[in-house]
């Protein structure tokens, strides 16, 4: 990690883009001495820190677990309290929220930090350990054999230990880091340059369905200068990293009829349409074959400048390794770079369906043929917008649309049936990549880190919060700290330690940023 | 039934090809001599023609139940004896074979007569009946809930009455018929005007797999001047109905490959290929809107002549009641009609699947896309050749095709990789529509029906048997006698008492042909 954070330095002195000066600001008065005395008290504090995390991660935590996601919110409230946050439990229509305010004599700006203290559903039974929520600490990886460690006969622990539960990196880590941070600033006698207000979300792995009418209720309390994501894997370089926004999404079904019920293909075949053939023409029509959508505007709209291009292309993507990981050759040409595609909405084949493949495959006419599609949405590209050109391009390949499965009436009426079902969509949000709080974000890691971090102007993905992140009004940036490698969502999360002081370390730059 | 025959009687005016002048040949000495005999023998021995279906029906005949196969076997082969039949049990590398062999005195010519005596699996849940293997007798159809009757109790039978047995009326009820008929001209003291041999296969439900290889040992016991097969219901008009050929089947499975395991759409959408487009992409350049296949050649040695497009009029299809049945309007164009359709090979997608879709879609580039397909062939497009074809056409669309997964070395090498499988195919079969054998066969059946038959050139379906009549060499003609509405291959198979009658004088009129 250290010679690789050292490697990527001597990429420095081609970096001179957007404020991303490394090395030369003084946006701290002595990073360096920041620095010095937070991995100090890390050092003097290891066990400690992992213990409260440790307990922390041994409380079910997952959304649909309202007992004990409730246990956790009060744990995290009295731990908040513990560093003299004023700090509330927020009743919402689901879980609650933990709120946490901490003012700072003379500070005048607020940052908000979010998280979410909910973990994935688990699959026990696809874990090596009896119970995800009963941490496990192993000397390293899992998939490497590491041998597991006791805990209590531990004093100090290696970089490369890692600790197994759900919730461990998303997002209890994190959370634990930013407590962390405040106690090693504060056993330094400093203080943070700003009021500090926490937001976790007890239901981001249920899709947050709380948080946006959350607003109205206490829109005073979540007032900020800027609101900080702490949530997510870092870039896969390991490099310091900021998400500037994230991708919207647009789920569609496409469900094209052929016969009522399925036709025998000798006696019909050659007369009687087949749907799956339909559906396969009706998605070839949406794309050309560099994997460009061809519905008419589902770019518009869309315009890099010059220095948004030189923020892609500062992230260090290894796309040859992506591809030999991924195992294909050949990208789509939506952009030049995986970074500049994903400026752009997609419309992607999520799942196709019918009749019967493999050994259960029939010599039929199938009934009808589905496609699952979802579209990613950018800040440019709003989903009811990108619907309706996409309902526009079926209606012009000769479709009747429905809503329903047709009916009689409809069958005899119409060549070309087409149900079309959407989701309600969540759109995407961006804080722009040169908007000044932002900039301070770069400089205090950039300061922190000796160098630059990754500024990601968007991730692929999609997170429940950015419909509240747009509600509500703030420059918003991701923060991500933990491992690449962390298993999020799967089974076998884990924290790796390395990172866990590392987030200390970021929270810490966070915190004392000018 | 006897008002539609009389009604489509109307028609014979207009029908003047092919040799098919109807009721003005002298084929028979007296054709309504001999139906009237015929009748009056049934009318007489009804109880005991239905016993001795109900009989067969009665012995469990599934190809994989070696012993009760072997059990109808012995049954039929006794029964062949009692009409005066040198019969044999021929043993082949499956199920047995059962041979009869009549000589008629002074007789030039000699009929094949081809039957399967095994019927489809059953699913005994599915049926309404305890035991697909112990027949039901019901006054009408089981659709319209009509009663049970004790076949006990009956002295004669309404000709809506039916048989509900697996094996009714594929193919057992038509070799019972001609038993019958046999026994009906013995009675009225007449002999056929062929010699007649009996083939009845005991795996045909299973693909005949034996048959084949059958010739080679009994090929002195199956020469004929023509080979009739009794199997299948009659045309939907209910009218007679010959069938001169049937199409083979190429089955095809196309794999597309995307990323080795499916890949987050949000993070990589856009920029990692999709399989599911990409086969769709596929799957499109080789059809037009039309229905009509593209790949180059496909179609190629195919001329219909003028005598050939006017057999194909003259089958009374009722495409706008077909199409209303099917639910749905606007077919194919590859013909002009249903029957020109299938005059061509056909490229069917009997399947497609990638991912999933409905409540189990998940937001990710999919892996893989699948699309089964099967390919019907006609007489002038052998398997091969189309296989061949449509491999150019893929490798045309800038594909790398594979027999197996793709070793990584492969990802690596070829932006678009498909994996090919294929069967080995079943070819197509076809009596020319002008042998002077069909002609005779045209003849009597209009003779004695006083109608003239529908005359299909081929049947769209495939049949197990045409790889034996194609080594075979003899001319052959499909001979179906059954209701149409029979459940053939589903739950609840049954024989409309009426249309066993039917048969019977069919087979007599084949037995008295000229």
């Amino acid at each position: 990690m250290s010679s690789r954070l050292r490697g990527l330095e001597t990429i420095r002195a081609l970096i001179v883009a957007i404020g991303l000066v490394a090395g030369s600001s003084p946006a701290f008065s002595s990073p360096v001495e920041v620095r010095e005395a937070v991995e100090g008290y890390i050092a003097r504090h290891e066990m400690e820190i992992v213990r409260e995390l440790w307990e922390a991660l041994s409380i079910p935590a997952v959304a649909s677990d309202a007992e004990n996601i409730r246990r956790k919110a009060i744990f995290l409230q009295e731990r908040l309290e513990r560093r003299g946050f004023s700090s509330e439990i927020l009743e919402t229509e689901g879980n609650p929220l933990v709120y946490g305010d901490l003012r700072v004599e003379g500070a005048e700006k607020t940052l908000l930090f979010y998280a979410h203290y909910d973990g994935q559903p688990v699959d026990g039974s696809k874990w090596a350990q009896e119970d995800p929520f009963q941490p496990v600490l192993r000397a390293g990886r899992l998939e490497d054999a590491a041998r597991v460690l006791d805990l209590a006969d531990q004093t100090g622990l290696d970089d490369d230990a890692r600790i197994y539960a759900r919730c461990a990196s998303d997002d209890t880590a994190p959370i634990i880091a930013l407590l962390a941070a405040l106690d090693a600033l504060a056993a330094a006698g400093r203080q943070p340059t700003a009021n500090i207000r926490v937001l976790f979300d007890g239901e981001e792995e249920a899709g947050s369905p709380s948080l946006v009418s959350a607003i109205e209720r206490y829109r005073d309390r979540l007032d900020a200068d800027l609101l900080l994501i702490i949530d997510g894997p870092l870039h896969p370089s390991d490099l310091p990293t900021v998400v500037h926004g994230a991708r919207g999404i647009l789920t569609l079904e496409l469900t094209v009829y052929g016969p009522r019920v399925p036709a025998h293909s000798g006696h019909y075949g050659n007369w009687v349409p087949n749907p799956a053939m339909r559906l396969a023409q009706l998605l070839a029509s949406m794309k050309d074959d560099e994997g460009r959508v061809t519905v008419a505007g589902f770019y518009d709209g869309i315009d890099l400048s010059p220095a948004d291009r030189s923020v892609l292309d500062l992230v260090p993507d290894d796309l040859e390794e992506l591809e030999r990981a991924l195992g294909f050759t050949g990208a789509d040409t939506v952009g030049e770079s995986l970074q500049e595609a994903i400026q752009y909405p997609s419309l992607n084949v999520r799942g196709l369906h019918s009749a019967w493949v493999g050994g259960e495959a029939r010599t039929i006419v199938p009934d009808q043929a589905v496609a699952a599609l979802d579209l990613r949405l950018v800040r440019e590209t709003p989903a009811d917008d990108l619907y309706s050109k996409v309902l526009a391009h079926i209606r012009g390949q000769g479709y009747h649309v429905v809503g329903d499965d047709p009916t009689d009436e409809e069958r005899s009426a119409y060549p070309r049936i087409v149900k079309l079902l959407r989701s309600a969509g969540s759109e995407a949000y961006r804080t722009p990549i040169d908007h000044p709080q932002a900039l301070r974000v770069h400089r205090a890691l950039a300061d922190m880190w000796g160098v630059p971090p990754v500024v990601k102007r968007t991730s692929g993905g999609t997170v429940p919060i950015a419909p509240f992140v747009r509600l509500l009004g703030l420059p918003a940036l991701g923060l991500p700290t933990v491992n690449y490698d962390n298993n999020q969502h799967s089974p076998n999360e884990n924290i790796r330690i390395g990172h866990l002081r590392r987030s200390i370390v970021t929270m810490a730059a966070m915190l004392m940023m000018e």
